[in-house]
């Protein structure tokens, strides 16, 4: 693959097409920092054919019967099957994730698709008969029209078919790919076309954030966008898209915070935190960030999570034994440099520095070793979504100590508990100001089937992403109220109860 | 009260008609033994009147719209609190609880009458547009005619006021009382006429179980039978009714486990599990009949939990410092101490023993003070449901041990676990073959909002009683499809999605 | 297939094995009178062998997450659209209807799967936090054990596949299959087992209804009874099973009406009912068996009803031309014959004579042209099931005479209009006590993901078959009550609500 | 009343507080034009005392028992009952409207009561076990802070009780009163306060919209907001609240259609659409402006259409005969006088002309009769909300023509078809992109217990108003996923599945 960069193409009105653009990003293999292929920063005329596409398709994927609908998921389903094993390399290249991090990734994109086939149990309505003499009431789920999905890099198959909820309830949609990972989006659209679904229905455009991504939100036959990425834009998205009057549903950035407590059971708690710590690279939403320690246990746990962390192979993705491959670009690879400076400067102790790691083979690889500060939380790289393997340590009194100092961090999104005793849980669980919790769990991401989102920075909207949260956010309860004048009731025939044994 | 015994009636069709019978059970004061009231053994051509004047309410009770069947509910749980302390009296009157236990159970009653307030978010059939081209489905929850109700003698309130879901949900109701305490059900329909209900919709009969109650699980304008009460009557009411076609819904005995683990919070634990036991004086389906101790603090548990049990005073239901009431009858107290007789016999180790209480002032009360043995799995006193202060006690081994006690039962009601443990708790959740299961809670009844049930001998039917079970048990769902042909279908005017930002 | 027998096993454990019978029942091609098949009447020892299977299989498949879980019905979906077309053909061979007949049954069947897909949102339980101060509430949707499914022979596909539900809400089942059609579920099963659903969880057993079937309802291993079949045999299931206390669902039979109102759109409506009438050869429960004609139009309807009837081709289901194969066996197409006579003799006036039809290339085809009568509602054949192409015309007054008749039969499956005037139809939909009720719609059979039910005859039990009534019917929800002992709530940390934009 | 004009106090943590303002807005009865009340245009000061009241209140209000929170709710069912004539007198007075439109404003503001009391119901979250081996997931809807509701002047009991379902769920609220119309919510609050509501968990505040509202709705501790108005200030508050990462659930103006086809009841449609026309005086989102007539009915339903306009009585609220009342104020009468020039200036044919009127008695009120115009869809007068009773007919060819117009309109709330075909209703049901439909129905207002929403200009967000919808927006769904290490899994005492006959 990575002798020609492949140039990739927009997919609008059922066919691919290029883009007139003379802007390309170039898409790099994060382990050898070659070009491996163009992404076109599309105009804004391929945007608009995109978005035509989509409001052409609406009305008669619309009155597609559901039945009918979801047989594209199925089919969805079982092409993302058989293409597995591509679909990870391919991740693995522009991501730089190992390929089994790729082909995880993919088994929650599979079951993204599978919840969509519930879509028929998802999008009932409701009905009353006689909310007043002779009058019902009732409501369908109607779709809205195009919807737009803005995924960001750091699971370049899950975010992106995000899609599959808008699809299923009857809306066309455009996503407007990550231009630093577009490619796995790419191919998941090409196994869409194999499923036959109608022209027009799903569109993919290419193009840079901050201007084909603004265009598109304040585009008037957008209805609604989805939007998964960092807090910061992710507010500019929200302002951008609501100011426009659009519906708008955004998952943010995160910090995450673990407790260990006194009476965790810590070979299984340090492995467990380990792997959310640096899984994916350290670049995910999930992933936890700060690891706060009953003092009971600080020394031990300290002792045993730098030595596994040690343990741990940094490499080529490709490469089987890697446990972690390199960051996503150069570019983010030196703003972590530069946050490690600021951690140093900061009076973080760097427990383990992983600048310098070397990998044979790899020579320009985009790596940094795990890395882990013992910091406070007033510091910057506590408090700071660093999104990449740098990870902090801090020594807590008791459960409430841990809970403020998780209170007072300006992201929501998950928090994690690792103890034996059900009452330090039930509080935890309660008390914590994040959208998840995990309990012996260090990555508590809510499976396909349940809504994920989370608190303050890192949730804007009213409706969380996924599953029955998602069917709220692509579609409106449209309410109908009948009366039928031409009625004449008589006594004849009606039902006294139904007697049941002749 | 117990100077002249008031002559109870049936209600029907709005008005409190005597029965021409001959026949009359006595009620009588469980602390005195005086006869308050006598209960007709009524007729069948009573019932007759009963279940007619249900059938001719039905149509129009179903057809009135729903937000004004619940205003009744409104109204009775206002008339209910006003009256909490007449009510509560009588209970503790006929049935023996003391007046504080007979509070408690209206509490409960009245969050039935509330959950039945809300009915119209019950109710909610569902809708779906487009199951084919044109064509759309439907469900809506219909009531079904005359549904029986058959409650127990031990919560004389909360039981017969299961009608509630039955009578917001559209469906006329027929109460057959328990003789043994049929005056608070009475007391409770002449509230309910105070609301104004409908005559005909809410009808009360009083008679024989045997008699009365297999007469009306066979008569063909009763669509449905609601009981509560022992397993062997359960499964008769479960056959017959069934053998005429009818849904039926039994929620039999039970013989329930608490386990008390060695990491227990012991003192906690000890006052949980004594009211767990003898609350209402053990005449529960809730109560915990047999305590399994693991061997590490079973003697510590030993000497307190009898310290705290001989601690309880017996009395009178309406003297304020009683902790346990008489039992309900003379006829349950015999009962009860041959049950004890056997339990010698075979081998049961007497801890607390007691028989031959006595209660100044009440020389005739039917007492028996609280009872506990040592005692084995494989003895009757442990596998039967006595429904009165006698429990068994048990050291095992571990958390393993006693799941497999409990699950040896033929009973599936409760089970409840004291720990501090969550892992514990989990598998003691999961492999416990019950129906509620408790975790240092020793009575985990479901509240209103949830269903009720059980598993083996202690439920008998597919749906579970009380809140959404209690509707779907109470209505069918039908199910309408619907297409017009006089339909032409144009382009024109046809929805391309909603442009939002004009 | 027709030259030798093949000789139809059981699978038990994951393997088929063959019975040590000495009895089988022939099974027959109904256009040929030729042996096709030997049914196995098997022995108790197989039907124990088979529960047992099912009950080892039991703890680990409940255990067995439930993403896993609908993997299976994912595979049994693709596999069975692989093998539609053969699937096809053996319904066509066993049963009689044609090969698209079967080819539409397998497009129904294809949905249970589809449904059954969508279990992780069936299954979700339900949370409360603080029902009372620290104490949480919640109830988990469990499995119970080893189902019976006993499918009738009409839809010899569809209705053994009921068995999706309760396999993937956790539960071994146990089919018995119809000995009159035991192929197609022969094959089902073999499309289950190349998924590699683990041994045990599907069992199927061929076997007598009066004889096996009987054993199974009585048998303690088994703890429910889905049966879909006549009234008659019906009822003595929903006995039978209940007597053993144990939950049954139980479908019936069904005698349907369809109403044409005056403003009907005529060859639209003539086509519906016609199809409704005779689709499948008239052996199905959702098909119309009388049809009321409102007077203004009854002449026109007559006419031209009987000559669309007329042009209907009676062949073997093989043959592509054919619109209607031979009824399912010669003892059917007898007593069909012997129903007609006895139309003849109660007065009915035959307005076309099915009887003696005869079909080219097929001399012992089991035969019967379209019958109709016309006749009154208090007749034999106007109110009794025939299960076969004669059918029943009557003139009616308005709709107040038509929902009267209706109302009078014993069954209560469903009633149709056709209308193209809202208040009819509404009245219609309301006042018929029927399960279903479609609207211009000769077929309302609700689609996989609503429920299926009836009432009086037509169906026994609380709970409907499919959906989210077969996740009721197949589970319980198990109420937990938990609340931690050991818990200190502090102020410290706790919440003041989300400021969400620092 | 009028003599001395009150004035009004902010509730801030359960007492009534004068604001330190020196700036008053005047309420006026709108039939005298007195002075009825002045309402303070509070400080920033006392809205931050009013914020920090929730704030405070807002942990203990959370983990109050829902049981216990319901109560409320109840109480205050039952005061607004007994205040229901004086409230309707206040609503007359402040706002216009007649007595009997009050009561019925009042009858829906209860159901709002009625609903939250059905919290248990609605805030249930869900359960699933075993989502991975050992691992449990599930949901608790949380309150989430403070939250803040805008009402407009025109309901002034029904939306300033918006609040019910975010106190029931949880949150504290703050109501900032409508100035013009300010005294019934006042009135409201002070039967909260007599429920013994816990002290800052409601709390009201006057001041204006544009200062107040504004600087509330930037607060950093509220954490979403809840708006009815127009559109206009609808966006404003929608941006405002959304640029500062707020939750905002806006619904705007309307400019709803109603169809009269030619099948439709015309003496029942004419009814109806005078009532909907010109009920509460014209101002509700809910009523029809523009009335589109099928050609071939035009001329009937124009002729008897003005004449039962013509016939409704213009005067006070007080007065019980009279039919339309005065309009809010001064101010919004002059502006509908501008409204009708430019009407009449862009061509529109003026067929009734309500100016000039004059009621006996009451020489200062806002008066305005019944305007009717035949205008175009290009005009003013058609395409802008007046929210008054001034409306326009319109000739049209068929349904589609009318679908057409409906659809090019920037509003979407409701549209409403007169006709018996059940067709024409399914289509216009269908393809009407607005947020409720009424057939037969001129006001399809949903009932409490259905959620209410619009497209287009008529509603910002992604949540609807009221019942589950009012929950999802004032709740998050937090994700609890669990795992206890400490677990040994054994193979004694696992079920094998629940024997149940024993």
């Amino acid at each position: 693959m990575a002798e020609k960069a492949m140039v990739l193409k927009n997919f609008i009105n059922g066919e691919w097409v290029e883009s007139r653009t003379q802007e390309f990003a170039e898409v790099r293999n994060s382990a050898t920092d070659e070009v491996i292929a163009l992404c076109p920063m599309s105009l804004q005329s391929d945007a608009d054919q995109a978005v035509q596409a989509g409001k052409d398709a609406f009305w008669e994927w619309r009155t597609t019967p559901i039945p009918e609908r979801i047989e594209y998921m199925f089919a969805l389903k079982q092409k993302m099957q058989e293409n597995k094993s591509e679909l990870a390399k391919i991740i693995s290249a522009e991501h730089g994730k190992t390929y089994k991090e790729g082909l995880d990734e993919l088994t929650r994109t599979l079951q993204y698709v599978e919840d969509a086939c519930a879509m028929p149990q998802l999008m009932k309505g409701a009905y009353t008969e006689d909310i007043a003499h002779g009058v019902d009431e009732y409501f369908v789920r109607e779709p809205l029209g195009v919807f737009l999905v803005l995924p960001p890099f750091n699971f370049p198959a899950m975010i992106p078919t995000y899609f599959v909820w808008a699809v299923a309830a009857g809306n066309p949609v455009l996503i407007k790919s990550s231009s630093i990972c577009p490619m796995t989006v790419q191919k998941i659209v090409e196994l869409v076309q194999e499923t036959g679904l109608p022209k027009g229905v799903l569109n993919l455009i290419h193009g840079s954030g901050s201007g084909m991504g603004n265009y598109l939100i304040s585009h008037p036959d957008i209805v609604g966008v989805s939007f998964v990425g960092s807090s910061q834009v992710g507010l500019e998205i929200y302002k951008g898209a609501t100011a426009h009057g659009k519906r708008a549903q955004v998952q943010g950035g995160a910090k995450n915070h673990a407790l260990v407590m006194d009476d965790a059971v810590m070979d299984e708690t340090i492995k467990n935190v380990v792997s959310s710590c640096f899984g994916h690279i350290g670049e995910r939403c999930f992933a936890v960030s700060n690891v706060l320690v009953a003092e009971a246990v600080y020394d031990e746990f300290k002792e045993k999570f730098l030595a596994a962390t040690k343990a741990l192979k940094v490499g080529s993705g490709t490469d089987e034994t890697t446990n972690l491959g390199p960051v996503v670009s150069r570019k983010h690879l030196n703003k972590l440099l530069e946050e490690i400076e600021i951690g140093v400067e900061e009076g973080g102790k760097l427990l383990l520095d992983g600048r310098g790691v070397k990998v044979e083979g790899y020579p320009n690889g985009y790596f940094l070793g795990p890395t882990i500060f013992e910091a406070e939380p007033e510091m910057h790289i506590f408090q700071e979504e660093l999104f990449g393997p740098v990870r902090c340590l801090k020594k807590v009194k008791d459960l409430d100590e841990a809970i403020e100092i998780i209170n007072q961090s300006r992201y929501g999104h998950t928090a994690v508990i690792y103890t034996e005793t059900g009452a330090y849980a039930r509080d935890f669980i309660q008390q914590c100001e994040v959208g998840q919790v995990g309990v012996n769990i260090g990555t508590p991401a809510p499976i396909a089937f349940y809504p994920v989102g989370g608190r303050k920075l890192s949730m804007y909207g009213s409706t969380r992403g996924r599953a029955n949260d998602a069917v709220d956010f692509y579609t409106d309860k449209k309410v109908v109220v009948t009366r039928w004048l031409k009625r004449k009731v008589k006594e004849a025939g009606k039902s006294t109860g139904v007697p049941v044994n002749w």
